[in-house]
């Protein structure tokens, strides 16, 4: 298992080099390791930002870590050892400093860190500081500042169009050609791969019900999306153009928006999504940064309608990307998204958060929206590819219209990276249990 | 100015004693005195959580403040000068670790309080450790979590429904009565009292226009409310009951959720409020604790509908607050929201927020809803008050349906006290600042 000879082909060579942050299983009295962590023990502690060794994350001795391979690096440890002036970035709980330390900074201890791990003559100093992924435990990667989740897919938002407005002209709403829908989530509800998701309770009401009933939520979906990190803040008031999109994002991971489809259909009209969602967000353990998807920018669909100056990206360099998304259910594939195929990218969706001057800080999080292309194989929520539970899925272990608990959902992808060699997104994944019961009244 | 010697009645009295956060103006190198400070000056520093002397809010010297009268008190001084043992929660540069310590020792510090200011004996070492007003500069008292903002007016709601929904049969929508609808706003851009408001800039489209256009909103409004702040955290998992609240919530503060209706209406459907509000929320300098509002508890209005058990208070002790709001618009009152007139209260806002396994952080911050009261002079919005600018309101400097750059906006309030006296809330005041010059394409 030398790392430095990571299989040719490998999704996580020394081309991608995520970002994560790890620490060594047990450390915290933890004994999961990465993909099994319960749902309190691999949050980073209360509201808190980045802390030192006194602060709440500090109670675990976390580093950043790079992965490569089935490795992981101990960056901070790596940068002490060759004497890079970057361990000021990277030996630390948190990426927090890297990802505000803005562009400049994120390109050169990239180059820095390719260096490292190709270089022959530091083979010896940095192969005692890789661990085997087995071997850690991997944690939320930053403390997300502000969660806001579009709907940026268009075969998404005219199949839910659709379902729930069936006899409507236009199964999209009259904004939707004009801007990118959104809204803000509950950002302390945001988890890392691996930690389990307890069905929700709560209100809802069938047409044909007298009044709404209480219990578990009984349609509990899943949205494929991608989500953005944000690095470099910006100032309320001022707000960030499609082209400093660059400056300000960081990089991307997957997500998992998990919705209960009862509970969001009652409370939606007319103030938006809250409690259908804000149970639990799933995102990978690793960020991969904007320049590893360089060989996946790809021209975003062709605009139907033109588009106001800040958000008119004609003239721009290709601001979609091509990542290849695979849904599974308990290892079974059911769906494929293509991120390529979403109509508002994430330069345009940047701008519009920012129109208004909304600030941005460091570690803010978007989602794309559910990712969903336009054949059948191709929807990212059971809602669009049950047809809100008309049809059912058949997996090897039975039918499904929504998850049933003990489902594990594992959202994994890959863009195309150069010489033809794929780029792989770390995973996100995660399992359903069974309700809390139900609180007593009081 | 003697702080010992507080007038007889004054309603930052001994009885009241609220948390804010400040700096000798002058020490982070601001010229600005509290009520002035600009938008970027007294924030807290991007995305992080408390830190110590190298964290970025250390940068300036923030010390906890408690207020007496037109003085407040250097909290961490008393409690070193006086040898208590709550000098580990009040010298601080943050109200973090008070608010994560949970009820016991808010009712403890708050005694220990009490007695530093109104024991004689204390007087000579308690007494140089006081600062007017107006030699500090306020900062934001707490960081922001996640921020919900809730609705729960009736008044509010059917003013609202009959405004934009003119011909639906009911004001109210059909789930308004069962639970309390709320939604998830900016938490990065809450900013404390005395911070300018950009105007923000948007799409907006009238029914007549062909196609959206952009500019600055032309219907900026306000919306009084009042804002509960969480204390102790919450597990990911487990609701938390109506009988809770007051384990969880600290206390509560003035709120002004700034809005730009013309943004609002044509984005809001189908996932709510996004842009409209999320430029700016302006929150008072001063924590009042729940413990000082003992005497203000008020049954809220009769339940028309019956509520699931989770919600119903039938039987609890009095859930609603007696505050009487104040809204100024240059000094000039426009209307007083009676506070006791809320449909819902803090606790089933709160019970509602979390029973669908939705942990809390210590920092969560969620707003009332605009407060309206049932007679024309107390409604809490320039929506309501000029029914959506079909009539105007007479102020001694011109006509207003919606908020000129210039204006300056003050939420104040007062709560019934012990013995008669009254207990103020920390006020919050904005004033509105032109809108940035348009984004240029890119």
């Amino acid at each position: 298992m030398p790392p430095f000879d990571v299989p040719e082909g490998d999704p996580f060579g020394t081309h991608n080099l995520p970002y994560g942050v790890f620490s060594l299983t047990g450390s915290d009295g933890s004994a999961g390791s990465a993909g099994s962590s319960g749902s309190a023990g691999s949050r980073s502690g209360g509201a808190s930002g980045p802390s030192g060794p006194s602060g709440p994350s500090g109670s675990v001795d976390r580093r950043v870590g790079v992965r490569l391979g089935d490795h992981v690096l101990d960056a901070g440890a790596a940068a002490a050892a060759l004497g890079s002036p970057y361990v000021s970035l990277l030996a630390r709980p948190s990426l927090h400093p890297l990802l505000a330390a803005g562009r400049t900074a994120w390109s050169d201890v990239r180059r820095a860190l390719t260096a490292w791990v190709t270089v022959p003559s530091h083979r010896e100093a940095i192969e005692p500081l890789f661990h085997p992924l087995s071997s850690v435990t991997l944690h939320l990667p930053f403390e997300v500042a502000d969660y806001v989740d579009f709907y940026a897919s268009e075969n998404h938002a005219r199949n839910v169009g659709q379902i729930f407005r069936p006899d409507a002209a236009d199964s999209l709403t009259p904004n939707w050609k004009h801007l990118p829908i959104g809204y803000h989530g509950r950002s302390g509800t945001v988890v890392v791969s691996g930690t389990d998701v307890v069905r929700p309770a709560g209100q809802r009401k069938a047409v044909s019900d007298p009044a709404p009933v209480f219990g578990p939520s009984v349609r509990l979906d899943i949205e494929a999306e991608v989500g953005f990190v944000v690095g470099a803040p910006s100032r309320m008031g001022e707000p960030v153009t499609l082209g400093d999109f660059r400056e300000h994002v960081f990089g991307l991971c997957l997500l998992n928006d998990w919705s209960a489809r009862d509970l969001q259909a009652w409370e939606y009209v007319p103030l938006g999504p809250f409690l259908g969602k804000s149970f639990a967000t799933s995102v990978s353990a690793w960020i991969t940064p904007l320049d590893a998807l360089e060989s996946a920018r790809v021209t975003p669909p062709e605009r139907t309608h033109p588009l106001l100056p800040y958000l008119d990206d004609t003239d721009d360099e290709p601001g979609g990307y091509d990542l290849r998304i695979s849904v599974a259910v308990n290892g079974h594939v059911i769906s494929e998204p293509p991120f390529s195929s979403m109509y508002w990218t994430a330069a345009q969706q940047l701008a519009h958060m920012t129109v208004n001057g909304a600030s941005l800080r460091t570690g803010d999080l978007y989602g794309s929206g559910t990712v969903s292309g336009p054949s059948e194989h191709e929807r990212g929520s059971l809602l669009e590819l049950t047809w809100n539970g008309r049809d059912s899925l058949e997996l090897p272990d039975g039918k499904r219209t929504f998850l049933e608990d003990g489902d594990v959902v594992t959202l994994s992808a890959w863009a195309p990276g150069p010489d033809g060699v794929r780029v792989g997104l770390g995973e996100v994944t995660g399992r359903v249990v069974p309700s809390a019961s139900h609180p007593a009244p009081h």
